[in-house]
């Protein structure tokens, strides 16, 4: 919809949840219910009042007046100089929609004293009169929703008020722009007017002008254009009301309806928003920044949103609107030029940038609007930063003694580290490579991808894992989703704060913004700088860090921490209870763990090791075999492999323990499912292509999941087991301080886990009679536990706790089995049950409290009872997720263990929920670190 | 191995587990553990010594004694003429294998000890001097393993005793004889020497003096034969020992290691036998029943082990041992014909047959001997009969007070009821149809299946679905496997208490025994009577009521519940509070289950439907539409039918309640999967085969257990979910006292099922309102429900039991899920999971309680605390288990719910559970029959 209503201010506020806060508990109690318990307490009262230094609400009122009306009321309370008006409820949103599409009546009279208040405050009369009120009516949620919903500017304007606006203001020409674009905005928004009719029609009046900009029209082309518009209304069978209150009521119904529009909703599940009441609407007397050359508008940070230096950081435009600013015809200025232009309100918002920053104790982004040299405060909110200025900012704010260390961790998002973890360009290769085009450094990162010039695009190649760019002229509300799809975004127009560069920013991806030189033909769908021609699918490299683009992939390398990332992950850990290990499999993902905090493996997939090189063919051999001696064989092959990995792992950690899984998947994954396949194993193996076949299709599963995997195999297969306990074994006394833990995967009952570790318990004795005779005297500390991934497991929990040392839950697999969603399987429908609030969210990214984290409870319970020292991890891939996390933290587990990227993520995650809910610290021994 | 010492008695014990005795409850504990315990408190006594009217056991140390060795004890405290012996203990047994094959030092002493007691008592010297003393020694374990485990005969004779037993019975061809069947079964059994090379050298001597049978060798003849022996120990290298005592030792080692011989474990695999400490041995004076004309022996049953008529039953020879009435060269005589030959005896064994029913207050099987017209009795323990036995003989045994209304009811295992129920012959066909041969009625029962000659074939063909008659001239214990997996059995020769016939009897199944005009070529593969030639895989059908055989498959029909039968169902319907439903899809079975005492269908599965004539193209359009009108207008033309189905059922079960379950299983399953098959549905869809494989693709899924099935086809598919609501609830107006109850499959989470549920209310008042406007005031009662078949659905059961008026708990999914174990798949390593002791039974046939009980449990006690009148019941295969319905009962559910045939098998189990563990009756609202 209308591109004009979509201004700065709605613009900076893109992104997802608020990161400053934590993530809003959204109630688990149906809406309804909440509702009605509230509608009970409070009285009716649907409007409240800000203006004159006074308000009725506050900022802590958000749920009942959105974010951008409880903001007013609360700079309004302060002091700030805020244009005075009223806020609409959400309630009545709520209401609206209970009522089929109607109000309660208690609604318009609250208006009608509301408006009389504000006719008084201000000494206008509303839509009419000498000195006519006008008004803009915004929507406003209690979670942003930029651009999302309806907004109405210049509401008043009539073919009299015009008039006398006109004698008033003595601008004839600003006067008729006023009304034009009122007339075209009410038509889009309020009485679904084409939008398309009116860009026509204004089209005809400049072609008939011979103007090429909208801003080349002088008074009599407005005026022409107004006369247009009244046609496109009556062809449209639709009328223009010239009433005020009528045009107030139709643009709050508009709004209270873009509620539900179909963009809305979809942005809604897109970032999880959810419990919300509706929007509430703002009305708010006008203040005009396109008055003259002493008007003005622009958007500002308290501190730099990109890096989180703390300096005042914005763009204005004298005599603009706020769409002057995106529409992208006149580049705004930096806010320190602002000083050239009007001193004294330049130093008036540098108080208050300072005053707000004090009394929010954040950092806030804030729109404002100069009329006639007079400084108007028009929103203020916490500021949507990216990852690297959560930090720093947290960080010097503490220093500052604004904030505390505990809230200063509980600023960042832990999520939005990942942003600090991934790869960045390597230096020498970028140094060397070609610059392709350079633009704005909107949003740090590096990224490679392949291009695309459209979001439908951009969805449909990462759809296939094909990793892309979007590249665009400019981005806009409507490409959210292949933003969201997209490695990073370049852009030909638009400056810092363009959607592209806001969206960037807000989403941790890296972008380029306003790269000039960038010649997009959407048709031919290429990207043309000079004679150098990419067309789509074409590799390239973006650096949001500098602003630099290349033709082609450029090599990436693991980022260092440092500064205040640093100092907050050295507050996280002083506070965290919650130790924080890693999976991996290998000796180099290892290091990159360590270094990234990690304080063990907390899950070593052994049957990785397996796929490796030449080693499939011993695995296949070993799969092939007719009997335990030709099994046997096989494996004796693989003992020495094995062993050597495990040395390299045990080496990586410098004597921090590593849980390592024994073979867990069917054996069907190990061998080839094609005819070609099976022909090249034949071969390989000796034997006739029908014998593999044979074989293949006798491991065939109907429920693989659900069938001969895990600690099934070891049971079946005792010599696997054996020869994976042997390279533990002798790994262990190869590496000195070498911890290990020997994890039993799938383990549904003790007697399977008693099954398999007396196999590892005499392996053990093996082992060490045999290092004993070579004089090694001193064993290696090895501990047996199992994973907990099978309900049953988890119920039977006190019994499994005899033989276990530890647990670690696999809630991946108990998610599968406790839910009863295969993962492969359930994505179709899983979608629409999040979309239905069946479920809050995937269960297999959000541990799902209610069922997979009763089993974890119940397990908790049940294996201290029985063993009060058990070890209790987790290493599902909730391990990473700062929601589970704060369960696993709450729930009482000793360890969570993620991929190494996630790992800085996971202290921080677990400082906050410390923090939120203090435990007791006893219950964690951290690994020595050397 | 040796048949020879295959006695009579023990063929007698064969079958499955004691049916006059509730399954054994095997520890769940350690057995080792348990053991310590025992043995830590008694003093190591490990021989027990019974005779001259006293004994140091009695009949409850079966544990410690062995049955065989507590039965003895107790006769000769009884006061009843037993053989005086003692007996080794099984907790010797255990020790035996505990120390790695050797004895505890105490043991040799004690049976020097009672040895000199047993010499004392009988005046003799055992192995020597002027009056020898042989002994039998005999296995026994708490359990009856008939035939598995070894026994030797006679021992104590020597190159020296023959000679002095010769000149005291002045019998010496006797005495030739003992000494060389002593010789062939020590060197057999003991020594390990191969059974063939005695039967050759028997053969040459037969052969040398022109005789066809050993009974026909004279004197010198078996003189020769222990020459010939002598031999075949010589060439085995192996030496007999002459020393009584060093006979006795090696004797006892073997019977010991016999308990853990190949035969022996896979025995008590397959019976279910656990938690034994091992065999007893029992050492016992040797009486002969072949001394002469004077002497005899036989077994019997108190009552009539087929029938269960008060008559005693049995048969017997004259001068004859055990082993040669199976041998089947001379034909006992019926038990009757005694009083002929020695009315003394006779009438002994009539007033002991009375003693004993007093004394055990059951039906007892006895073996006897008669030595020189004294009796002895060998063996005594409760008949093995059949299931119309069991039940004729527990209501009389009421009626004549020896037992109790509730040990009636316990008397009579209910899975063997199964075998009342299965078909038998339809009367006018059998009639008609020609008799093919007649043998001995010999286990009651129609079977009717394709010809196999050995029990390998047997289980071959029996594994791939096929049903088979096993035709054997006899059969054997190693025929085991292969009787397991056949309908039933016709053998040529043998009588009632062969060993086809005994083992039939115990199985259940129907056996033609002793059928002396079939000639049986096991090489060319051919049963001929007379002309008529039947091949391997030829159809037979057998009547083993009658003992006649037809060529050809004869039509069969269901059985009618009389007489005692009727009776005892009447009191277990007295006394349980559990109630039974069933499981059924059409109007016939129900109408069966009706007559067999369901109460109401447990579960309805209506996908079954779905499949039936044209119905499935229906049902493929509707998987094949592009959108929800494609899919309404297919879902409209099955919507009549279905309800025509729910009318059926409506009808049969005449104001019994229904459970009836939406759609279930994924789409797959109803298309499709080979090229010929799609090509068929393309034409019937009229589209290319390209579209239906596409089709059909899509539909695949990893692991479809897990997949878009149950209420997630309904969530996804609203239509779905109102056709069939609309077919029930139409369907329920048009039968007068329709009971209809909606459940919701697959729940896992209380938003599914109040999406579902909305739609079926929705449904409900759309029915209701149109069908008042036909002037239909009076709605049907329905109720909506859920299964509980999620890990999660039990989980969270407080928060579906908002939603659910019932739930049904799906154990088969439960099991799947909760113990994660593919049904399809599992099967492999299953058994081997059963086998190693893992799972006490397969979880899906028996419901493992320490898991999915746990998670029933649980589900129980929240879904209550929610909604305290929520009806519970099990509508998984679970429900027709009687172990999982004493669980059922226990846990307090309100039914359960079986396969109709299953219906008397869960009212009986149901009483017993209440009789075993009383609960309050007014958990159960039994549904009003008409």
């Amino acid at each position: 919809m209308s591109r004009l209503v979509f201004t700065l201010a709605t613009l900076l506020k893109f992104g997802t949840s608020e990161p400053t806060e934590n993530p809003p508990k959204t109630p688990r109690i149906n809406p309804l219910e909440s509702e009605k318990h509230k509608m009970a307490k409070r009285k009716p009262k649907y409007v409240y009042f800000f203006g004159g230094g006074k308000s009725e609400g506050k900022a802590a009122m958000k749920e009942l007046l959105g974010g951008k009306g409880a903001n007013l009321a609360e700079m309004s309370s302060l002091g700030l100089p805020v244009p005075a008006g009223f806020t609409i409820t959400t309630e009545t949103c709520d209401a609206y929609y209970k009522l089929g599409r109607k109000y309660p009546s208690e609604l318009a009279p609250q208006i009608d004293r509301n408006i009389r208040k504000l006719e008084s405050l201000t000494g206008k009369t509303f839509g009419k009169g000498a000195n006519p009120l006008l008004v803009s009516v915004r929507s406003g949620a209690a979670v942003s929703m930029p651009g999302m919903m309806d907004t109405v500017l210049n509401l008043g304007l009539n073919d009299v008020t015009i008039k006398t606006m006109i004698e008033n203001s003595g601008n004839e020409r600003f006067v008729w722009d006023s009304y034009r674009r009122f007339m075209q905005m009410f038509g889009d928004v309020v009485l679904d007017i084409e939008h398309h009719d009116f860009e026509t029609a204004l089209d005809k009046v400049k072609l008939a002008r011979k103007v090429e900009n909208d801003t080349d029209l002088d008074t009599e082309g407005l005026r022409d254009v107004v006369k247009a518009y009244k046609n496109v209304y009556k062809k449209a069978k639709k009328s223009f009301p010239q009433d005020a209150r009528a045009q107030l009521q139709l643009s709050v119904n508009a709004v209270f309806s873009s509620w539900n529009n179909a963009r809305a909703i979809k942005y809604r599940q897109l970032n999880d928003i959810r419990g919300l009441l509706g929007t509430a609407v703002n009305v708010q007397e006008m203040v005009f920044g396109n008055m003259g050359n002493d008007c003005g508008t622009g958007v500002a940070f308290t501190r730099n949103p990109a890096t989180g230096i703390n300096k005042f950081y914005g763009e204005f435009l004298m005599n603009a609107q706020g769409e002057d600013v995106v529409a992208g015809i006149r580049t705004p200025e930096p806010i320190s030029q602002l000083r050239k232009y009007d001193a004294k309100c330049y130093k008036q918002l540098l108080a208050i940038r300072s005053k707000l920053e004090k009394h929010y104790r954040d950092m806030q982004d804030v729109e404002f609007t100069i009329e006639k040299g007079t400084l108007f405060m028009l929103q203020t909110r916490s500021g949507k930063r990216t990852a690297a200025a959560a930090v720093k900012v947290a960080i010097d704010m503490m220093k500052e003694g604004l904030i505390t260390e505990k809230e200063a961790i509980c600023r960042v998002d832990p999520k939005s580290l990942d942003q600090l973890l991934h790869p960045q360009f390597d230096t020498k290769a970028e140094k060397t490579a070609d610059i392709f085009a350079t633009g704005l450094p909107a949003s740090p990162g590096a990224a490679t991808g392949q291009i695309v010039f459209s979001a439908h695009k951009a969805e449909e190649w990462n759809d296939m894992g094909l990793p892309v760019i979007l590249v665009r002229t400019e981005t806009s509300p409507e490409d959210i989703g292949g933003m969201d799809a997209a490695k990073g975004f370049l852009t030909a127009k638009g400056g810092m704060t363009s959607h592209a560069a806001v969206v960037a920013r807000g989403m941790g991806k890296c972008c380029v913004a306003g790269a000039g030189q960038c010649n997009i033909d959407y048709k031919k769908k290429t990207l043309t700088v000079g004679k150098t021609v990419l067309k789509e699918g074409d590799w390239i490299s973006i650096n949001g860090s500098l602003g630099t683009v290349y033709a082609g992939k450029l090599p990436t390398v693991s980022p260092t921490l440092t500064g205040p990332f640093n100092q907050i992950m050295k507050l996280a850990d002083k506070h965290r209870v919650l130790g924080v290990r890693t999976n991996t499999d290998t000796p180099a993902d290892t290091a990159v763990a360590v270094r990234f905090g990690a304080e063990g493996i907390g899950l070593t997939r052994t049957e990785h090791m397996f796929f490796e090189g030449d080693r499939i063919i011993s695995m296949r051999k070993m799969i092939l075999a007719e009997d335990q001696t030709g099994r046997k064989a096989a494996l004796k092959t693989l003992l020495p492999l094995q062993r050597k990995d495990f040395i390299g792992i045990f080496k990586a950690l410098k004597g921090r323990p590593a849980t390592i899984r024994f073979l867990d998947p069917p054996l069907h994954e190990f061998v080839p499912h094609d005819k070609a396949g099976q022909a090249e194993m034949a071969k390989a193996m000796g034997v006739s292509p029908k014998v593999i076949k044979d074989k293949v299709d006798s491991l065939h599963e109907f429920n693989p999941m659900l069938g001969h995997r895990g600690c099934r195999l070891g049971i079946y297969y005792p010599s696997i087991t054996e020869m994976q306990a042997r390279a533990v074994v002798e790994a262990a006394y190869a590496v000195p301080g070498a911890k290990a833990e020997i994890m039993i995967p799938l383990v549904g009952n003790v007697g399977e886990l008693a099954n398999q570790k007396q196999i590892v318990l005499d392996v053990i004795a093996q082992v060490k009679a045999e290092m004993a005779r070579k004089g090694k005297k001193k064993a290696p500390p090895i501990k047996i536990g199992t994973m907990i991934e099978v309900p049953r497991g988890a119920l039977t929990a006190d019994e499994i706790a005899k033989e276990a040392e530890f647990f670690s839950f696999g809630t991946n697999d108990l998610t599968q089995m406790g839910c009863g969603f295969s993962r492969d399987d359930s994505g179709r429908f899983l979608k629409r049950y999040v979309e239905l609030g069946i479920y809050d969210n995937d269960p297999f990214q959000t541990l799902d409290r209610g069922g997979v984290g009763q089993l974890i409870s119940i397990a908790v319970e049940k294996g201290r009872k029985t063993r009060p020292d058990i070890k209790l991890g987790i290493c599902g891939e909730h391990g990473g997720d700062p929601n589970s996390i704060e369960f696993c933290h709450n729930v009482g587990l000793d360890y969570v263990s993620c991929s190494p990227y996630r790992v800085p993520v996971a202290r921080l995650a677990a400082a906050q929920a410390q923090i939120n809910n203090p435990r007791k610290k006893k219950a964690v021994k951290k690994s020595k670190k050397k």
